[in-house]
């Protein structure tokens, strides 16, 4: 089969690999049916994540059971199944409180089981799916090509801007800031206002994704950054800072940003993968009681009850897919979103 | 009047100082029945924390309401109150959130007000009490010499020691870790009981706070540090970390202990001021969803519900008092919290 493989920065190849098939009695093997370019892919891709070898790359995809092992149970050939970005047991100790990506059994994509096996990568034809009874959830019926998109983000930046929405306590009539127009933090307006906030202002300075993000249900947008953009948000809610903060991208400048947007005794939810190390700011936080919650999401956890919301069309975050490409030009889907071109891409074997 | 002053680390000294007088239309002057020493209090002592000049020390106390001024409504004099550690109008956005430690127009104990004009520390004869509405409490009747200890915990220990227990999210059966076997570590044993902790261990190798530690709730003791108290916790627990750490110390190695004790998905609830600046390790945090909640605690907010279980015996924090001393040996209070002959000195001008 084909499979995507980085060799460095700026090199993403397609290539020949051999297919999956089932070598432990919990796997299951998938037609990859979507797969899609995450944001922290870019790390590796832009070198601020040093590679030491060429690697599978894909943790977010969608496809159809093809073959089962002797011991799966919940899902069985001919579903179709959303795969979250983390494997997981669904019955240890850190998946039973929810934490589904401390799994003591886990693992990841593209990179070698417990017993040394390769775990394929979503972004190719098929993936050899290990833990399948913990990690796969299965919808009901045969989505549409529309569904597709929106199920898709259910492997990652839906579940994952959920989560930064959790991990800031947005409640009902809360204020709340985003930080990161991306597709995670897009994805975050839809999951403050599900949870019922009164206000949700996102920083951005792309009109695309402004736009989107009004649709999505935030009141108002900040274009400023700095100061200047905190200033804004105070003015906007009243002389404080905002409840509830998204932090979705993940450098030392947005987390600041973040915890600058934070009125004191607010929360800070970040989802953001942590490129180059922020370091926290303690004494800013302590002085101020800013609370610092979040950390990769645990979306395995949070799919059954946003998957309903997709499914019958309460939520619709499929639509910060704004490019779609055959899996053939997978180095142009993350050309266009390095390049900024593409909110999100969405690839078709 | 006689009043402590800081001169240099080690150098505290007994003073004759103004007497205070209303200087405000919201100032009350309280005389002070019992002052404490603060564990913060020995950072400058022990030259952690530079000072540039004599500094008028004490911000916990409890005292009886000799005059107010014009606009005071809420105490009067003869009234017993309680000074939480700082000033605060009750008003403000921030007081109406409960984080009265972020006052707009608040203050501090021993340093000027917004005009300029000294607020008096604790430790001495009188205090002059800014903002004294929206600070003191006045507490019915007129406690005993050991109910005083008890209220005097609630100007500061006890409320941040539930502080750090409502941050870190104790709920009925949490299990709790507590580092720190200070009197803020014995209060957020009091604490997490309160909220209904089922497990409580508490981190400590000195014999009679760890008897207090059960005393107060405690279900377990370690007495190693480091990977190895880690080690016995997680064997304590069933092999996880804790949901819930009371970080109350505020040192790097404390802050890491606390987030190597903390199962994913918990929250360490941290309120030892950062003395040296910990850096809070990002990588971790974010990989194992550490969830880092706190600072300087508001017990203004949390003080009427507390003082009716101090009143009523339910809850008897002022044991955390392990030595009584005349304000004129206020230097020996100060070294024996130094060198942790005793777990909280009281005063009594």
């Amino acid at each position: 089969m084909r499979a995507t493989l980085i060799h460095g920065p700026r090199d993403i190849r397609l290539e020949d690999v051999d297919d999956p098939r089932i070598q432990q009695p919990t796997d299951a093997v998938v037609r990859v049916v979507a797969a899609c370019v995450c944001g922290s892919d870019l790390w590796p891709y832009r070198g601020v994540r040093r590679l030491t070898a060429p690697r599978r790359m894909g943790h977010e995809f969608v496809g159809v059971v093809e073959q089962v092992g002797a011991e799966v149970a919940t899902v069985r050939p001919g579903d179709f199944v959303i795969a979250p970005f983390v494997l997981s047991c669904g019955t240890c100790a850190h998946c039973r409180n929810g934490i589904t990506t401390s799994c003591e059994r886990g693992g990841a994509w593209g990179a070698p089981d417990r017993d040394g096996l390769l775990i394929d990568g979503g972004q190719g034809e098929y993936a050899r799916v290990a833990l399948a009874d913990g990690t796969l959830v299965a919808v009901p019926g045969t989505p549409d090509s529309a569904m597709v998109r929106g199920l898709l983000t259910l492997s990652d930046v839906m579940g994952t801007g959920h989560h930064a929405a959790v991990s800031a306590h947005v409640r009902p009539g809360s204020t709340v800031a985003v930080v990161g127009d991306g597709a995670v933090g897009l994805c975050g307006v839809i999951a403050a206002k599900r949870l019922g906030a009164q206000r949700i202002v996102m920083f951005s300075r792309h009109v695309a994704r402004q736009k989107l993000a009004m649709d999505f249900g935030a009141t108002d947008i900040i274009d400023q950054r700095g100061a200047d953009g905190v200033a804004r948000l105070t003015e906007l809610l009243g002389g404080i800072g905002a409840d509830a903060v998204l932090e979705c991208v993940g450098t030392k400048e947005s987390m600041q940003q973040a915890i600058d947007s934070n009125r004191p005794g607010g929360y800070v939810g970040y989802v953001g993968v942590p490129a180059g190390g922020p370091e926290l700011p303690i004494g800013q936080l302590f002085s101020n009681n800013i609370n610092v919650a979040g950390g990769v999401a645990p979306v395995r956890t949070y799919l059954p009850d946003l998957l309903g919301e997709v499914l019958d069309g309460t939520i619709d975050p499929g639509r910060v897919f704004d490019l779609e490409l055959p899996l053939s030009e997978v180095a142009e889907a993350y050309a266009a979103m390095d390049e900024r071109r593409a909110i999100k891409s969405l690839i078709r074997p």
